[in-house]
C-alpha cells in the first residue's frame, strides 16, 4: 500500500474487521429489532416537547446530567457516583472496553451473541475468545470460566437475556462467574425488564462488575439512544474518561426524565408483551418443523424446516421483517422474531405457515 | 493493588488521564463554551416537532442516515460515500482516532489547543506530542511539520478556527503539511463558518486529510449534538466500523434535517455574530492593559492586567460567564470570552471594567 493512500497507516485490525450492516428494509410489521411494539405514550412526548420547546437548542447539554443521574441511581438502586449515562448502552460498552482493553488483552464472549460485542473489541485491537452456548443455547458456566481463565482473558462480556437466543444467566451461574473470573465482566441487561432479575444486587461485592442497561427496549426510546451503566464509582470514573463531554443529546435527555418520573406508564407495555410472548411461543412452537427456544426476551430464537433466507423473502414480500440469524455458525437454521402486538403477531403465524406450506410443497 | 479492586486491569494510560471536567456554572450571559447566541429559529423548531411527532420513538433510527449524508454531500461539495455523521464532531474525532492509533501511535497536537484531542488520543493509548504555537498565537507551520516528522506522528490534529486562541491555518499551510507529513492529518473546522475558508478543497488530492465539522456553532444546535466527518471514501469506510450502529438519535437526525433545508436561515445570526467579534475585539482592545489576540471564530482569547481568576469570579457575581484558560501552560494571563448578543456583550465589557477597576485600585 502507497504513502498516498488514503488507508495507510490504518490500524490492521481495523482493515480486518467486516463492516457492519444492515440491508435497509421497510415494512409495516417490524418484527427484526426486538423493539418495544407499542410506542412511548403520546401523553409523555407532548411532556418532551413542552420542556424542550423552552430549553436554548445552541446551548450544550449539561456537562453531567445529574438530576438524571440521581433518578437513574434511585431507580436502579446504586449509587449516583457509579451511574454513566450515554448515547445508548453501545456507547457506554465501549467506553468500558476503551478502558480494559490493552495491548495484549483478550475479550471472552460467548456465541452467538450480539455482534457489536465483538466488532468494538476487535476494533479497539483486542483477540476474541469465542466460548460456545451449550447445544440448547444455555449459557454453559464452567466453560465461561474455565475458558476465559485458560485465554488469560482480561474481560467477560455477557448479554442476559441473550440477544439472539433469549438465554438468561442466573445469580447462582454469575456469582460462581464473579468469584472465579478474573477479569471484568460486562453483563449487558438490555432485555431485563422482560425477564425482572438484574445483577444489581452484586454490585456492592463484587467491583469488577459493570451492568449495562438501555432505555431503547421496554421504555419505547430506541430512536432516542439513552443507556445507562452501573459499576463501582471508582471504575466508572475511569470509564467516564473515555466517554465524550456531551454524549448526550438534550432532547434524549429531557425525554429520559420524563420516562423515569412516569416508571408505572410502562408497565403496561411490557405486560402486553410477556402475555403475547406466551402465546407467540406457543403457536409458533405448534407449527410443524419448528423448534421454539425457551426466551426471556422480547423475541425468539426459531429453528425453521425451511431455508431462512426463503422464509425471509416470503415474510418480507407480505410486509412482515424478521431477522435472518442463519450466518451465525450454529444457527444455519434459525431466524430471530420479536413479539410484536397480537395483530402483528398473528400476521406474523399466518404468514410463517403460508410460506411453509408453499415452500415443502415444492421441495 | 489487589485483585479484588474495581480498577485492577484498567489501562494505565487511562488511569494517568486527568478527568475532563467543568465547573456546572449557571448565569444569565454565557460567555464561556462558544455558543451561538442566536437559538435555532422558533419556527424551524416547531417543524422538527411537527416531523418527530409523526414517528415511533421506539423504532431505531436509519441504520445510515442517507438522506441527511445526501444532503451534507451537496452541502459541502463532496461525496455522500465520504460523509460520516456522528453524535457531535468529537465522536468522529475518536472514531478517526480508534482507527489510526496503533501500539506506538504518536499524535501531534498543537497547544494550546481543544483539550479533548489529547484526552482521547491519550485514552486511546497514543503519545502526544506538543508543538506550541508562534508566541503570537498563529501556526507555526514549519515547526508543526518538522515535529510530527522527528516524532514520527502517525496523525496530526489541527483545529482551525482555533479553540481557544482564534488562529487560523490558511490554505499554503495546510498544502505545505499535507505535502510533507507523512501521516494523517485530522482538521477540525468546528468553527468554519466564522472564517469562510474550508480545506473541502484538498480532499480530493490529499487522500489522508480528515476534515470534521458541527452543527453545534453556527447552526445553534449544540444541545442536539450533530457533527459530521469528511474523508475519502475508503477512509470513511474505515472510520464507520469504529462508530456504533445508531449513533445519531433520530430527533437530531430531524433537526439536522430540517436545518439544512434551511440554510439561508442561519446566515443572519452568523452575520450578527461577525458584526459584534468587530465591535468586541475594538472595544475590548481599548480597555487598559488589555491585549486582544486576532480571532476567525466566534471567541476571543484575551490577555488581561489582572488575575484570570479573579476577573472570572467578578463576572461570575454580576450573572456573566467566560473561560478561564489560564491553566493552560502558556495562557496564565488570559481568559476565552465568547462573542455574544450587543447586549450580552456590553455586559461583559462593563463587567471587564468594574474588575479591573476595583482590582488594579486595590493592588
Amino acid at each position: 500500500m502507497k504513502k498516498g493512500s488514503p488507508l495507510y497507516g490504518v490500524k490492521p485490525q481495523v482493515l480486518k474487521v467486516p463492516a457492519y450492516t444492515l440491508r435497509a428494509c421497510e415494512a409495516e410489521v417490524k418484527l427484526n429489532q426486538n423493539e418495544n411494539p407499542y410506542d412511548f405514550p403520546d401523553d409523555l412526548k407532548e411532556e418532551t416537547f413542552r420542556r424542550f420547546r423552552r430549553r436554548q437548542w445552541s446551548r450544550y447539554p449539561d456537562f453531567v446530567p445529574d438530576s438524571l443521574r440521581q433518578r437513574l441511581a434511585e431507580f436502579a438502586g446504586w449509587e449516583k457516583d457509579g451511574v454513566i449515562v450515554g448515547n445508548g448502552s453501545n456507547e457506554l460498552l465501549q467506553a468500558s472496553l476503551m478502558v480494559l482493553i490493552k495491548s495484549r488483552t483478550q475479550v471472552a464472549i460467548p456465541f452467538p451473541t450480539f455482534t457489536v460485542y465483538r466488532l468494538i473489541s476487535n476494533v479497539l485491537g483486542a483477540g476474541v475468545v469465542d466460548i460456545p452456548l451449550n447445544p440448547d443455547m444455555s449459557y454453559d458456566v464452567d466453560g465461561l470460566i474455565s475458558k476465559s481463565e485458560e485465554a488469560g482473558a482480561g474481560v467477560l462480556i455477557v448479554n442476559t437475556p441473550n440477544n439472539p437466543t433469549g438465554s438468561v444467566l442466573r445469580a447462582e451461574g454469575l456469582r460462581k462467574i464473579l468469584e472465579r473470573f478474573r477479569g471484568h465482566v460486562l453483563l449487558d441487561e438490555a432485555y431485563y425488564e422482560f425477564w425482572g432479575h438484574t445483577a444489581i444486587g452484586f454490585l456492592k461485592d463484587y467491583p469488577r462488575l459493570i451492568i449495562t442497561r438501555t432505555f431503547s427496549k421496554a421504555m419505547g426510546m430506541a430512536g432516542l439512544r439513552v443507556g445507562y451503566l452501573l459499576a463501582h464509582p471508582d471504575l466508572a470514573a475511569q470509564i467516564s474518561k473515555a466517554k465524550l463531554p456531551y454524549n448526550v443529546n438534550q432532547f434524549s435527555l429531557t425525554a429520559a426524565e420524563v420516562a423515569l418520573e412516569n416508571i408505572p406508564r410502562f408497565r403496561a407495555a411490557i405486560e402486553a408483551v410477556l402475555k403475547e410472548r406466551g402465546r407467540l411461543g406457543e403457536e409458533l412452537g405448534g407449527l410443524p418443523g419448528v423448534k421454539v427456544y425457551p426466551t426471556e426476551a422480547n423475541f425468539f430464537l426459531v429453528e425453521l424446516p425451511v431455508a431462512p433466507r426463503a422464509v425471509f423473502d416470503d415474510l418480507y414480500g407480505q410486509g412482515i421483517l424478521i431477522r435472518d440469524v442463519s450466518s451465525y455458525p450454529t444457527l444455519s437454521k434459525c431466524v430471530r422474531v420479536s413479539v410484536g402486538t397480537p395483530d402483528e403477531n398473528n400476521r406474523l403465524l399466518s404468514a410463517l405457515r403460508a410460506s411453509f406450506n408453499a415452500r415443502l410443497a415444492k421441495a
